[in-house]
């Protein structure tokens, strides 16, 4: 037999305390985090010592094999727009998985962006509602915190589209302002404020939810003069609410629901600002476009199935519209030089920025980790989707 | 003798009268327009049968030979921005001249842009004061009815500096947006509009005159809760009007007067909005960059001699600042692809669209042509400047 020096002991001990404390440990609820949410959300994961945080550990979209062998035994996983919450996802958790959080207010079909690990970009659930329901899984989003940011960008859009913004800074970045001969037209385009010699302005929206209203409001002291909208065929009348905001704003004469041949007859500007989705599918397609203003401008920030990309940019190309400000795109992000409207000198586009500021993306962040502890403990979750 | 037929005495009467029209028709004012003017503006002045009007014929800007020519014994002359009213053109006009009707709001030192006929870049008197006061002949500007196109345009910068327009345009425009991996922060930028976690915002204006008044309207629905200004030292109080402008905006805290230290410092944006010349040059330099905020933005909507390019180029290299949106560069146009500012990407560059929608500049052709027939026939001008 061996003989133990104290010091052996000691060791001993200390490795059976170890594997104790390692037990303990993972009895905790393990909750997985598909990304790093910077220094500002952190914190908040990093301080809670109830919980074993498990992060992808680079800066990229996060490892499909690495999410699946990770998610084994977890109690909660928060995603972002570009990992799915799909069958085997689900299967790979098990029983143990109470919560999934995603940092995104849409949760249904999306186009999943390439990575450097997947070659996976044909459309997809983002995630799979019927077997995270079948499961008993909570889900957590991100909405109304993005409201603002993406009025913002709204605003800008449709500014940038009437303005020519695409093809004057295009000028200036390829070196050519010099050789700009001024004319007293050069580069105009429609003016979204009213003046005296032209009074009235009319704003359609596709849809009028949050983002539209805060679209609306932000747009009132430019002198709009009426609102027109289109909702679903059957969504309930909202008179109370038009009567509502219309005595908000003392210098806006209209707000009503009409139908999408008025929207597309009277519009200064169509903001298209309503739910993906096959039912509202190519809803702007070559029919609409055909009906609108000469110098009316079209702006999508919602998504991009909505607006038929081909019949747009036969509109921008035969001069049925002004121009185009869009945010989402069909197929994004697979938008290529050789896409239509890449290609159209008045169409502005934007990589799917919408919610991407910086106070936005830490408040969605933030709501998404306090979805995932509190879904995690069976506590109320401050964003939950009833489905 | 010769006997006359009863139709070569017709012939001879008709030249006869030919002659006394052609009499009668000179005699009429003649006023030089150094640009068509477009299918709004033009039958202003073709349907007027008491002025001859010529008209510069090309689509490009005005061979300043063939206006010195033209402008010999003529009553008026309508030029913009790219045409000199020098001593040349004075001496060349004599005494006939009895007004100058220029398509601007600025009437002193710009930038003349080349055109296929001239090399004339240097920086150079628009209109000659002196020269036009001497002379007894009356200026005729268009003030005022570009106010809201500069505002919307100023409003249209903010926003793009902010929210990274310039480089997430150039993403796609480049095809590179199908290789873009999404990331939480990517692409973010600080926010115009206020949030719950983020509930102040403070925009600081260098000038404070109709355009700033305008462009701090249509910003009061982002949520904007405090505004400061700078003025020119020697300016009054405008105390009554900003208490006035407060009770108009009950969401707005705070509207004051402050030195520029306080308005670099505490600003989430800079508008600079102030007469261009020698006592505003460089008005925005390093040492006023390096007390802006990290996240603040620089907009300048006015003239491009109020900003040191190089110093914001610096600014914007080494993160003292957000981002620049710039209307007007200094020396425009004549900036180039080796330009400082033209190279960075926090930088958005227009060449000088602010008044350039449709709209205003028929109603600044309008006004111009307002100001130069009555200049003509001495009745009162719409806008005249009073030297």
């Amino acid at each position: 037999m061996q003989s133990r020096s104290p010091i052996d002991s000691i060791a001993s001990v200390k490795d059976r305390l170890t594997s104790v404390m390692t037990h303990l440990s993972t009895t905790k609820p393990r909750v997985v985090i598909c990304r790093n949410l910077g220094p500002d959300v952190m914190p908040l994961l990093e301080k809670r010592s109830d919980v074993e945080v498990v992060v992808w550990p680079e800066d990229s979209s996060c490892d499909r094999n690495w999410l699946l062998e990770q998610v084994k035994g977890a109690a909660g996983v928060l995603l972002m727009f570009p990992e799915k919450a799909d069958k085997a996802l689900f299967e790979a958790a098990g029983t143990s998985l109470r919560v999934v959080s995603t940092m995104s207010v849409g949760y249904g079909a999306l186009f999943i962006p390439p990575s450097r690990y997947t070659i996976q970009q044909s459309p997809a659930e983002h995630i799979d509602l019927t077997e995270l329901t079948n499961r008993g899984v909570k889900l957590g989003y991100t909405p109304d915190v993005l409201t603002d940011a993406v009025a913002d960008v709204t605003v800008m859009l449709a500014l940038m589209a009437g303005r020519n913004a695409g093809s004057t800074i295009e000028l200036v970045q390829s070196g050519q302002w010099p050789k700009f001969l001024w004319a007293p037209f050069a580069f105009c385009g429609p003016q979204i404020s009213t003046l005296p010699s032209s009074p009235e302005r009319t704003v359609g929206f596709v849809g009028f939810g949050r983002i539209a209203q805060a679209t609306l409001k932000r747009l009132i002291p430019f002198g709009i003069t009426s609102c027109i909208y289109t909702a679903k065929p059957d969504s309930p009348s909202a008179l109370d609410r038009d009567t509502a905001i219309l005595s908000q704003y003392p210098t806006l004469k209209t707000l009503r629901r009409v139908d999408s041949d008025e929207l597309a007859r009277s519009s200064d500007v169509v903001f298209v600002l309503a739910p993906g989705g096959e039912s509202t599918r190519h809803l702007i397609n070559e029919e609409f476009l055909r009906k609108m203003k000469k110098h009316s401008v079209l702006v999508n920030a919602s998504r991009g199935t909505l607006v038929d990309s081909d019949a747009l940019a036969k509109a921008l190309k035969e001069g049925w519209i002004w121009g185009a400000g869009l945010d989402v795109v069909e197929g994004e992000p697979n938008i290529t030089l050789d896409h239509p409207l890449v290609k159209e000198p008045r169409c502005v586009i934007l990589p799917h920025i919408g919610s991407a500021s910086i106070e936005t993306r830490i408040d969605m962040a933030t709501l998404a980790v306090n979805n995932l502890l509190a879904g995690v403990f069976g506590e109320e979750m401050p964003a939950q989707l009833k489905v």
